[in-house]
């Protein structure tokens, strides 16, 4: 799995070591950065026309990732973008990350650095510093935990809680992608195990299997947003599916959705994943997860604004019925929707 | 272990079903905090007169505590005092912290209950907002991870690099107490372990079993500090054990210590302990970590200021001699120091 021919056992490095090796070449860009990683304790100075907006997650090796099929650069990368997904979902910039990680003793120092290359790549795209973290033994496999933290104008954030009745969902991009990626994952991974000269067969299929792997987070939608002049009334990001988000929103601003079936955006290699797997692709859209797309509420006025934009589908409109969401078909059926952690 | 009599599993609740009960008596007290638990992220209002200071820490079960001795409510006050513990550090004041936990199907209601009940004491004690999280399943297991937000005077915070030859060294309270404490324990656990009929006698040890199970961060010595206008040219808190702070001071400020064993401050029950188990009662004073106590160095023009306080004591002085760290005995012999993690 790890494709370095060296191997550096970490406890001969000692913790201090492992973290100056991973960092030694790491120079933060961004000024306010008064004391970075190496102290106590980092120092930012802050923008006082600013709020700051901060957002915790924590991955579990085995609970959220396979690192079987999983390449540890990608991890770093997705752990970072799965992070700052809620800070965009606020409407607002991240600037500075936190990492700790918790390793067993099967990690190698090349594996850590294969992980921190993603992780370096992802602050490159996204514009964030690293500002501190934490290195721990674990006795089992490896436990990411990222803060980050961002900055928003005070007119300008946007919580789950402003959505009123009639106005209008969006949702970027397409959904059930990753969900799809991660099936054809685990279906080549039980074809591995069972005879392991066999090669993964994801020919084909290489968009899915990317927004598995390497997801991205819209900053380019917050920032389309801004120079649209529309503030969302209410904004998610979709981490645990779009039925979930959902009933976070109608949750925290006492509505309800109608969303329709047909409105929801899913690619061809989605579609035809699910075909192949025999799955109901409309299932797979609304509780797949993992895609980092925002779900969010604009005004009625602002449809104009966005109508002719590729990259936002209108797929439903909020009601006055308090936590009721629901699906209707083409056909006109009504579903109550259902999402995972619920219950 | 878990007290409680009634148990409810935590899978019944799911995971927002559990954040909502863990939370909804929770009221934050912080007028700066715009929106706390709820959303993607939380939003502040910073000072623009502070620098904000931010630290991060992982903690793992049967790594860094052990609950067959450590009850679910001290964990959470000690998960929280360690942490704060480095903001305190930088001669900062903390405001603001997020928690996730990872846990596995063996966690109850009930048991993450406590947990959170010793949290919030300590938030209470020290002043501190929760403002948002992430909760998780581990495949093993109790993983904590705590990120503290804090705030200092742009004039007023203390690095590790600020200390300069000649300057003193001072450290607060006394040394090895935690250390001893969790000896006791992990004998008393063999002797249960054993024997299951023993009950565990910890008789006469309360001071070295409250220093492992419920640690203090030093905010008083902090203000004391403030009040006697003493601004430490350099300061870490001690988690590692004073050994292995001493060498983070010298590395960063590029200098060397001589400390006298005959000074190191060691409470009465540490010492007997110590002979109980036969150790030596300065390895444990400069191995131990875990007493978050604070070690920090002063001008020699403010050692009239501190000089009359029982809670200060000056235990060596720098030089020149970049990170070389020395003990000197009664004896006058010096021995060069040691210490984990530094390979």
């Amino acid at each position: 799995m790890f494709e370095n021919s060296s191997k550096t056992n970490l406890e001969k490095l000692g913790e201090f070591g492992l973290i100056k090796k991973l960092t030694e070449n790491y120079t933060p860009k961004n000024p306010d950065l008064i004391k970075g990683i190496g102290d106590d304790a980092a120092i930012l100075k802050t923008n006082s026309e600013k709020l700051q907006v901060i957002s915790t997650d924590l991955m579990v090796e085995n609970i959220n990732f396979d690192l079987a099929y999983t390449p540890l650069k990608h991890l770093g990368y997705k752990a970072v973008v799965s992070n700052i997904s809620d800070i965009y979902a606020m409407n607002a910039t991240p600037k500075f990350i936190t990492i700790s990680v918790a390793l067993s003793s099967k990690y190698t120092l090349e594996a850590m650095e294969e992980f921190y290359t993603g992780i370096y790549l992802a602050c490159e795209k996204y514009d964030i510093d690293i500002i501190g973290g934490d290195t721990n033994t674990s006795p089992q496999g490896l436990t990411i935990s990222i803060t980050v933290i961002g900055e928003v104008s005070p007119d300008k954030y946007v919580t789950r809680s402003g959505c009123k009745p009639n106005d209008l969902l969006c949702v970027t991009g397409d959904l059930g992608g990753a969900y799809m990626g991660h099936q054809l994952m685990e279906r080549e991974k039980r074809v591995f195990l069972a005879n392991p000269e066999m090669q993964p067969d994801l020919e084909g299929y290489d968009y899915i299997v990317g927004r598995q792997l390497k997801p991205e987070a819209r900053k380019d939608v917050i920032d389309l947003l801004s120079e649209l002049s529309v503030k969302p009334t209410s904004m998610i990001d979709i981490s645990d599916g779009l039925a979930s988000e959902l009933k976070h929103l109608a949750l925290e601003s006492n509505v309800g959705f109608n969303i329709y079936e047909e409105k929801l955006p899913v690619d061809t290699q989605t579609l035809e994943m699910a075909s192949e797997f025999n799955m109901d692709a409309t299932m797979c859209a609304l509780n797949g997860g993992e895609d980092f797309e925002l779900l969010f509420t604009i005004d009625q006025a602002d449809f104009e604004k966005i109508k002719s934009n590729m990259d936002i589908t209108v797929i439903g409109y909020a009601t006055e019925q308090a936590n009721i969401c629901q699906l209707i078909t083409p056909a006109g059926n009504q579903f109550d929707i259902k999402a995972q952690g619920w219950n």
